[in-house]
């Protein structure tokens, strides 16, 4: 073959696998102006079942990227969780309860919608920045070369893609030189293993069928979220979009797995038989059969994660390609998007050379930290789950409140809202007292505020959108001897002004306070200053944005406690920096802005 | 011309006039699928100036239309509206207040918008039906057939059109036979000549002028609504979308009004000179000349409403074609909307043979006495308005306490919120004391529940959707003794079930609350009822939709006491039934449903 027929390309990012962790990546890059290109072995996305529940952390995620309005049109809303245990006669409501208990969530509410509507609405979002997903396509090779790696603006990873069905006449190869890949290739993926990275952990011995439908049933709870512990077995039920309900049905494993390989065989039971053991569990309701499922399938459960997240801090993998666990608290796609949405930006600092590659170390840092937790959790969760009921007969079974402490107890980690990343360049937790509430490394919480300009009410975690920038909230207390602080303000923005905004949150209450009072600093775009003098609009567009107030809105409804509610001492103030993710990366006092400025120091160049 | 060439077409409706009235219109046809023609003379939608303000009712028809999310999203909020009055040196800060005083507004704030934004999404929404504007083409003939009256039918109009630009070699004329015409051609509207139909009222000698620009100032309420009097004239700030804002700047006649023919003459004033009016009203604070205005005018208040809204049941007028008076309430184009969406079901009704000609008697009856209090409160609030502050020297002035009082008086008036429409056959008041706070005349309010299939908190103005269906909302108060109601229900269901949904509100809590305790008639969906054993999904599509509970959502914040709210015993109950224009049309106690089927035979068929 003449080389000239064989395509080759630079990019800056090259996506492996346009699943949900692929896709909020590479939506990302795009919207940030990255050259992104992503590709997918299979022909088009997800049709039916796979992956649909969405945490309230998630959500917000979503949000912060405008794709949530999307979201919440289109997915059903789980709010209660409903316990079911063994009777006199069958199955009996013992509990229900909140299904999220996270109090600061501000979606108080697990979402459910089908993958391929979460799909959609990234390569809808993609699409109008002119990304799309080539398909199908495999990668072949892949190689880095090691006199780039020191380079972060050099090609150092070459990959040779296959295209699986290619047009007529044209080349079927291509060679893609990237500066970093990102394998979100699954479970199997291909990445992890062309770098011969362990899967740690083991496969456990409960076998779950699950299957997809509209059901035809007398069952009260159909649109809760259910846990079904019967004496003829487990199930759980989820609600979805469209009126369609999700199965989890526990099976035996000689049902299911063929005895000599130990593996999954689904030609021995089929979706009738999976609603004839959930028809069983869940009796004296009933649920009959209906004339069509959606989608089905058989699984046993794998705990596993990545030994490694990342090679040479130029090809990472993250989504299922790092970890494997059950999918009954609806955490996969979650942890899939959540750890895409962390790598991100840190790729983005390092392409627009606003910091150094070691920024993408605290990647696999933070995440597989997490991934760990998530697999602990999952199999206390999946023992109690997966164990029978306690009954007269069976006393050493699990009682309802063991799982319904546990439910609670593990609800901050499920809900995705008590996720903790540790200490690192980026996490800084030295004057944590002085916005007690505001945990570093946590997610930065909602909270109503007024804005000064107009009395509007104003959510802060729509002021932290995923823009790439991170925001410094300044809490100036009493809007006294600001002085100093300005001026330190001012030195952050000469240095880091390209990275960083700026939001001021006061606590003094209208009419006496008045923002032209502010110093400048405090009510500014940054990213605007230097030409704040000659765009007429300057003025009030940023005194619009910028300046919040600490006080309910004017129907007294919404707003107000924001510094009690965050530990911030009312009248010494405080300054709290939000990571571009929205996690919290330091809190300082307001006369030691320095700190903010070598905290930004230690990464950003 | 040979008679082929001249395009001859059948309409159930046609719409002269695609301003805001005419497009609700047209919108609102098209939604329920009717044969909607709408046409304009102009050759393309608004494109700056002229109407720009929402109030809070009008937002709430948009959200029923589907078309709330849009206008919120495009619009400036206005949530508190400042008073400046003379000072020691200059104008000083008398008072802010809540914009919005109405205490059931849905959407506590005025939003203001540029009237070509407001059009694009009607035309966005009837483009998806398949629906546009023929512009330009202005009508030059419209006859009644008097034969043809009685059959609703029968295309009783024929109206000429002449095409202002026809595509070479087509005909620049075209022939439509209409069942009915409607009107919305604006303030010098040609159906309302046509028909001599006279304009009944006044002009005052109040000249203002109007300014919309992106402001240079140091003005600290300039992101508010403002009424500013000063010793300089009178000024009014209305902050718009995009950093805009509006100037409404009282004049001198002798500035602006040619003596000789006592009309404004735009030559003799323009936007600097307004702009050097206001800034000599605003002082001791900045106002500077900015680059470029983005629309202007001038205009002497008119107070008029016409003799009669409609000709024979055939042709109907709406909006300015049927009323002018100042803008300052911003209540115009709130007006002309709420025109064609009291006239429009009514429509739809006749044409579906739902209803009798007779129906659409009460557009008129209920929107002229609206037009006429809309006329009443201008003259009052505009001579306030206009009239010199009181200060040490002027005893004999405007107070602002007096000014303030005027505007809270007003306040559930212009926020669209206190509309109340008089008796009729569609509005019957007997038995208002079984639910004493939902005025029948007046919309119904907004109150969150809480869905009984899946504690989803929902809001009951969003089951109100404008769908043309009457909604009966059954509070069956303690769920004891529903028998009776039940075969009540079951009797309109049979009768007048296409035309009704029923939606029930239980005050019962939960868990004592099972919706499977309601007889079936109270839990489902009137439309879907024939086949509601066949299709699988019948049964939790409608148990999810049409059972609410009064009670607090999961977190305590949102729901709760509807049955107080609305004045409605707890144990005894109420039916309250609600027009597809979102208006209350009767109440009745519970065990006299037999009450709402007469209300509905004195006019459905």
């Amino acid at each position: 073959m003449p080389i000239s027929l064989v395509r080759e390309t630079d990019v800056d990012v090259l996506v492996i696998g346009a699943g949900p962790a692929g896709l909020m990546c590479a939506n990302a890059l795009a919207k940030a102006g990255v050259n992104v290109r992503i590709v997918d072995q299979r022909p088009s996305k997800v049709s039916a079942g796979q992956a649909d529940g969405i945490q309230p952390r998630t959500i917000e995620v979503f949000q912060s990227y405008g794709l949530a309005e999307r979201l919440l049109r289109e997915g059903n809303q789980m709010h209660a969780a409903a316990f079911y245990n063994p009777g006199q006669h069958g199955i009996e409501l013992t509990d229900r309860v909140p299904d999220v208990t996270a109090p600061t969530a501000r979606y108080p509410f697990e979402l459910t919608l089908h993958q391929g509507s979460i799909e959609s609405i990234f390569l809808d979002s993609m699409k109008l920045m002119g990304a799309e997903v080539s398909r199908p396509m495999v990668p072949t090779q892949l190689e880095l070369d090691p006199t780039k790696l020191g380079d972060p603006n050099a090609y150092a990873v070459r990959v040779v893609l296959n295209h699986l069905y290619p047009l007529e006449g044209a080349p079927s190869t291509e060679i893609v030189r990237a500066k970093f890949v990102v394998g979100t290739d699954g479970a199997h993926s291909w990445v992890r293993k062309r770098f011969d990275i362990a899967m740690e952990g083991s496969q456990t011995n409960y076998v779950w069928g699950v299957v997809d439908m509209v059901p035809q049933t007398d069952f009260p709870d159909i649109r809760n979220r259910c846990a079904i512990h019967s004496e003829n077995g487990s199930c759980m039920i989820i609600p979805r979009e469209d009126d369609k309900v999700r199965l989890y049905i526990q099976l035996e494993g000689r049902d299911a797995v063929d005895a000599t390989s130990g593996r999954i065989d689904k030609n021995r039971i089929g979706p009738h038989k999976l609603l004839e053991v959930a028809s069983k569990s869940m009796y004296p309701y009933v649920f009959r059969t209906p004339d069509e499922f959606d989608w089905w399938t058989i699984y046993i459960i794998g705990q596993r994660v990545a030994s490694k997240f990342s090679v040479e801090d130029r090809v990472f993998i993250a989504g299922d390609a790092c970890h494997t666990h059950s999918p009954k608290a609806g955490q996969g796609m979650n942890a899939s998007m959540n750890d895409s949405h962390n790598l991100a930006w840190k790729l983005i600092y390092v392409l627009r050379g606003w910091a150094g590659l070691s920024l993408l170390k605290t990647y696999e840092l933070e995440r597989r930290k997490y991934a760990q937790d998530l697999i602990n959790f999952d199999v206390k969760f999946s023992a109690l789950f997966s164990g029978k009921p306690r009954t007269e007969i069976n006393q050493s079974g699990v009682s309802h409140e063991d799982f319904l402490k546990a439910f609670q107890t593990f609800g901050g980690f499920t809900s995705g809202i008590g996720i903790h990343y540790g200490e690192s360049a980026i996490v800084d937790c030295r004057t944590q007292s002085c916005a007690r509430n505001v945990v570093v490394g946590q997610r930065m919480p909602p909270q109503a505020l007024v804005r000064a300009a107009d009395f509007r009410p104003i959510e802060l975690q729509d002021l932290l959108p995923s823009n790439t920038l991170f925001k410094l909230l300044v809490f100036p207390g009493d809007v006294a001897a600001l002085d100093g602080l300005a001026v330190g303000l001012q030195i952050i923005k000469e240095k880091f002004g390209h990275a960083v905004d700026v939001i001021s949150i006061v606590s003094v209450k209208r009419p006496d306070f008045c923002f032209m009072d502010l110093p400048p600093v405090l009510r500014s775009h940054w990213s605007k200053w230097v030409f704040s003098f000659v765009i007429a609009n300057w003025l009030f567009t940023t005194f619009a944005c910028r300046v919040l107030c600490d006080e309910k809105d004017l129907r007294g409804t919404q707003g107000g406690n924001a510094y009690t509610a965050f530990g911030i001492d009312p009248h010494a103030g405080a300054v709290v920096c939000v990571r571009p993710d929205g996690y919290v990366g330091m809190v300082a006092p307001l006369e030691d802005v320095g700190a903010i400025a070598s905290y930004f120091a230690s990464f950003l160049k």
